[in-house]
């Protein structure tokens, strides 16, 4: 069997192999580095490498047979969740969350009702098929709350500014571990993206990345996207990283990979490194005022 | 289309590129790192995505019938050869070079002879197609020879150490762009990878690297690798990074892909990375006296 973890978890690699190896099972570690249940080794189990590929810390984004995800969750206490009453202003919330905490959506569910505040959860979808699940590429579950104010719990800004984009509604991002709860804005990061177009508009060559990632592989996008401009050329790569991004040596590039790359990476990258819709924008085939959020369907 | 370049050519791609898309070539460009023929962008090819790839700047290491490999060469004059008779200390001597001056073997052995020297050129083998060349993993030509002393032409010290290893003869190295010559030992890598492999001593875990890549993929000696000691467990990667080194928290790897690896790059990771034969003398299967440097055959 292949064994394959996120960043976060491969200092579980060594001992869980050694303990499988002893208990009599071949295995194989994948080394690459891995962010999501897009990202799955399935070079492991192709060509009959291994039986089974066992991808630890995530939720499927799409149905393999050949893949067991096994999830990895992470507890808390739902009482934190009063730190995150006092900024809503409605009495009906959306609730959504990150994998390693959706086992407690129905505890979660039931803390709200206790304080008097009714509670609306996305069912799944093929891509985030957890109750109230969201991922960094995937706000289905916020939209299908329909509600005006969303309560999000889970670490970092980026899921929570997502969800304003991809919403409209306002949202308030609870930190469970730390007890932390804030009203999160899309502005700052539409402020900075606008400057990051602004910057593109003196580009010639246009590097349109196209990733090889089992569930980030939007060819019929990137396709489209290259026809919009003359010194437009699609790029395939595995990790898009600042030194191919140098090495390169195009203008521009409009990333079709996880999208959190242009949105969260632009500091690392020299260059500009623009979502699909912000090149649309570019192109002149869309409108500011039509700027969304890139998410993978 | 589908286009690959090696790291120091990658800056052609945009221009080439747009010429091609311009001509009315449906052109996708292979972005990952590329290192050697040994690393062919073959996902570009399979599943119908691109009719044929053209790998630049590489000799093939194996035969595939959708690949053009298009040559980089570099030339020189081949007066300055000149600069490495002094050194010389025989009249026969075997000459080797890299891909990209191998066209000029001819020119050399010509220049050679006019000066009263006997230049013996191995025949190319599946790994090495053209007469003379050695590549970083295949000292073939120089073994080839039989010759007491081997002139190397080429940058770096790299192939000139490893010459000297696999044949045991006496190695100058010169490089044909600065014209500078010099005799090459090996004495100075053994003393290093003599301290890795007592570094090593202390490790319990042991990660077996084995390359995903197209030339590098040695899966039988990595299996019976992972059979020399019980925390040995076989881990696939397709670039083999420090980050990925220090994340996956094993105590010591051996890297069955690119063998330059362990070598050249030990002092970026922050573990021993042994060769499979510096591993096997650690596991007492080697007897230190036949020390030799890795090869793919």
């Amino acid at each position: 069997m292949a064994l394959q973890f996120p960043e976060g978890l491969k200092r579980q690699a060594a001992g869980l192999a050694s303990d499988l190896k002893s208990a009599g099972f071949d295995v194989i570690i994948s080394g690459d580095p891995c962010y999501g249940a897009c990202d799955l080794a399935l070079d492991t189990v192709t060509e009959g490498k291994a039986d089974v590929l066992v991808h630890f810390g995530h939720a499927p984004v799409d149905d393999r047979p050949d893949v067991i995800f096994e999830p990895w969750i992470v507890d808390f206490d739902v009482e934190v969740l009063a730190q995150a009453l006092p900024p809503l202003r409605e009495k009906t919330v959306g609730l959504v969350t990150t994998v390693q905490h959706a086992h407690l959506v129905p505890a979660m569910e039931a803390f709200l009702a206790s304080r008097g505040y009714e509670a609306r959860v996305g069912e799944g979808t093929p891509r985030t098929p957890l109750r109230g699940q969201v991922l960094g590429c995937s706000f289905a579950a916020a939209k299908a709350t329909g509600a005006r104010e969303i309560l999000f719990v889970g670490t970092g800004v980026f899921h929570p500014i997502g969800i304003a984009l991809a919403t409209r509604a306002r949202v308030i991002a609870l930190d469970p571990l730390t007890g932390t709860a804030q009203e999160v804005s899309a502005e700052s990061l539409l402020r900075r993206r606008s400057a990051v177009i602004e910057k593109a508009r003196a580009a010639w060559s246009f590097g349109i990345i196209l990733s090889t990632k089992s569930g980030q592989e939007r060819r019929a996008l990137a396709r489209r996207l290259a026809t919009l401009a003359p010194g437009a050329v699609i790029i395939t790569m595995r990790e898009v990283s600042p030194d191919q991004i140098l090495n390169l040596g195009f203008d521009c590039y409009v990333n079709t990979a996880c999208p959190r790359l242009a949105y969260d990476d632009q500091v690392r990258f020299g260059r500009p490194v623009l979502s699909p819709q912000e090149f649309e924008i570019l192109c002149g085939v869309r409108a500011w005022d039509d700027y969304t959020i890139d998410e993978i369907a």
